[in-house]
């Protein structure tokens, strides 16, 4: 990737390439506070510690870096994204947003500004060790209890309490900040796209115009362990049948419902070769423009796995700031348009916010795999976008 | 569990009753070359040292206890089974044939034996850990490829090879053993029925007739990670639909070709809630009476999934031999039954060794799973059914 004029943007994206990238899948496994995230976030500290920034925590593990004080002069527009990564992720869903800012701020006279500009660096937005999604910005809003937070378990026993400690972080601190929150005048959050939008409409940016209703439940296919070879097929109780049942209605349900389905994760118990499964895992993730659609879908996927699925996070229809939004669609003459992912912008939208997303062409659409891209002129006309935001919003 | 006159039965099941136990299934976990295997292995030599008996090893790691020096009196008749497990397997298949055999050695007079009578602890019966089943029988017999074993590798990427060396023994000596096989002039294992044939005869104890033919395979379905918030059901290539046709498909098949599939365990990749799996991999085991039928099932399930299965292990149908088999049920008094599961003494009878074995009574015909279960007075049963033909045989 190479850039003219981007402030350092090469540098840092070489900076951050080898961090959590997995040798063999060449996809990235960054997440939340494990070793990778600490480099991650040592390395988000350096780059404000540069540019004479100062880094604050929060009470939900997220870290600011700001031009000037919040307290005194803010409150005032904030910049970010995040940094973790789901499974065998990209490179640019996250890194791109802070990567940008960084970009930007270097873009812009910072002595002409007439508020703080801080760049957020969002802890676990992936959800990807723990299973909640945008858990630092749900932590920092309150819409995530922390006595939950902290009991949450990755797939090692790990709890979400265990690992912070190890991080060096204290659990009990964690929960909503109002002092953190109040700093906020403005979020604005650049991703990269998660589709073909862009694309289609042959656009390197564009505006966000809401997030779908979208959660994540969890089935659990109970059966009864038995030998592969020696029961009748009469006589079993094999969840691994009903899991195919659950995969196959999630599309069905889908097309009819007008929605997204996705059974991405399955746990298979004991998962040997010659035992028919005591039990099987599966985690359904359903979105949509309609919030009906989905919860639709997700009764009648419950309905061919023969239980109820369980909610581990919901998030109902998002609208972006309409104000803010047409502004940025006007100062960047860019396009506005839906997204089905979550994000820590939609959070803070959801919370009050005055928030804006700004999306950075996707050629394939392709996300959450090592295949994402983005062409080094779109992120060229990202940070752009950005320094042009600054100057219009601070 | 309560026996009379059995030889430190009891104390031995007690002894291993908690080795490799996990607390929160019940179940089992000792799988080969591990620490509870090791602990499993000393528990043998100490059993065998206690009674007098000569521990030797051979170029395939597994463990034989002889009365009388079997190179220059033999060759002997040799007892015995194995006591690695299945993930959260239960007590007794395995464990059962080598507790039976010490106490039914126990319970015979070893000054009137006429040849060495010998204990095997056959290594990694299994394959729980390196995918394949009765490996110690098959690298004994040559019909492992010692540097395909060496190189088979676990869930964690170590291989078996490291697995060795870490559990103190030599990697490049493992290989056919010709001069531990000329030692065997007869083996009979003991081991608790896999099914529900002998409570349906009302019998304790049974008589094997032969192994159905029975293989595994491996699937790998191959799909494009995405993400599952943006990418349009039309645009999406997700391997888990190829993995719900596979499982249905298993079934079906299975019932038309009057055979058993099982698809048992399943790995998916990436593994995230909000991911599209890049690849999924499915293990298929196949059995049934007749091998043309496995071979068509095995065929239907590759149609089914758009990829050729790739055979991991395969099994031809294994007689035991006709004349200890008729004269042990005769002895016994006993039924003779076919079975579904492959055993090391399979292995042993395709070696050409006069092989029998000895099934006792599951009274609900659950194995490979924590409720497996046998009653104390059919492992007594057992006990003397061994005993019996010790001393009919040696």
């Amino acid at each position: 990737m190479s850039f003219e004029n981007s402030g350092g943007f090469d540098r840092m994206w070489a900076d951050l390439a080898p961090v959590g990238r997995h040798p063999g899948t060449g996809g990235y496994r960054r997440h939340a506070w494990t070793r990778e995230d600490a480099v991650l976030r040592e390395w988000f500290r350096g780059e404000a510690e540069q540019r004479g920034l100062e880094v604050v925590g929060d009470g939900a593990g997220n870290l600011w870096a700001w031009t000037a004080d919040p307290d005194a002069d803010g409150p005032g527009l904030v910049l970010g994204s995040h940094l973790d990564s789901v499974p065998d992720g990209g490179a640019f869903d996250g890194p791109l947003g802070i990567v940008s800012a960084f970009a930007a701020l270097d873009g812009v006279d910072r002595a002409a500004l007439r508020r703080p500009v801080g760049i957020a660096c969002f802890a676990d937005e992936e959800g990807a060790r723990f299973g909640v999604a945008c858990a630092g910005s749900r932590l920092l809003t309150g819409v995530l209890d922390p006595d939950r937070a902290r009991s949450l378990t990755d797939d090692a026993g790990t709890t979400m309490a265990e690992a912070l400690t190890a991080a060096g972080h204290d659990p009990a601190a964690l929960g909503r900040d109002d002092e953190a929150l109040r700093r906020v005048g403005t979020f604005l959050e650049l991703h990269v796209e998660q589709g073909r939008a862009l694309d289609d409409l042959g656009a390197p940016v564009g505006v966000a115009e809401s997030i779908w209703p979208h959660g994540r439940w969890r089935l659990d296919l109970r059966g009864r362990a038995d030998h592969a070879g020696t029961t009748r097929l009469a006589d079993r109780d094999d969840p691994m049948l009903a899991l195919a049942a659950v995969v196959l209605e999630a599309r069905s349900a889908a097309a009819r419902h007008d929605a997204l389905a996705t059974v991405g994760k399955v746990r298979v118990e004991p998962n040997g070769v010659n035992a028919i499964p005591s039990a099987v895992t599966a985690w359904l993730d359903a979105r949509g423009p309609a919030e009906d659609a989905v919860r639709a879908l997700v009764a009648d996927v419950g309905s061919a796995a023969g239980t109820a699925p369980v909610e581990e996070s919901w998030t109902p229809d998002t609208r972006f700031d309409p104000q803010l939004r047409d502004r940025l669609a006007t100062v960047l003459a860019a396009p506005v348009l839906p997204t089905g992912a979550g994000h820590d912008a939609g959070i803070l939208a959801a919370a009050g916010i005055p928030t804006a997303m700004l999306f950075v062409r996707n050629p394939t659409g392709v996300s959450h795999s090592p295949a994402e891209h983005a062409e080094p002129a779109d992120c060229s006309a990202g940070v752009a976008a950005l320094a042009r935001a600054i100057e219009a919003l601070a």
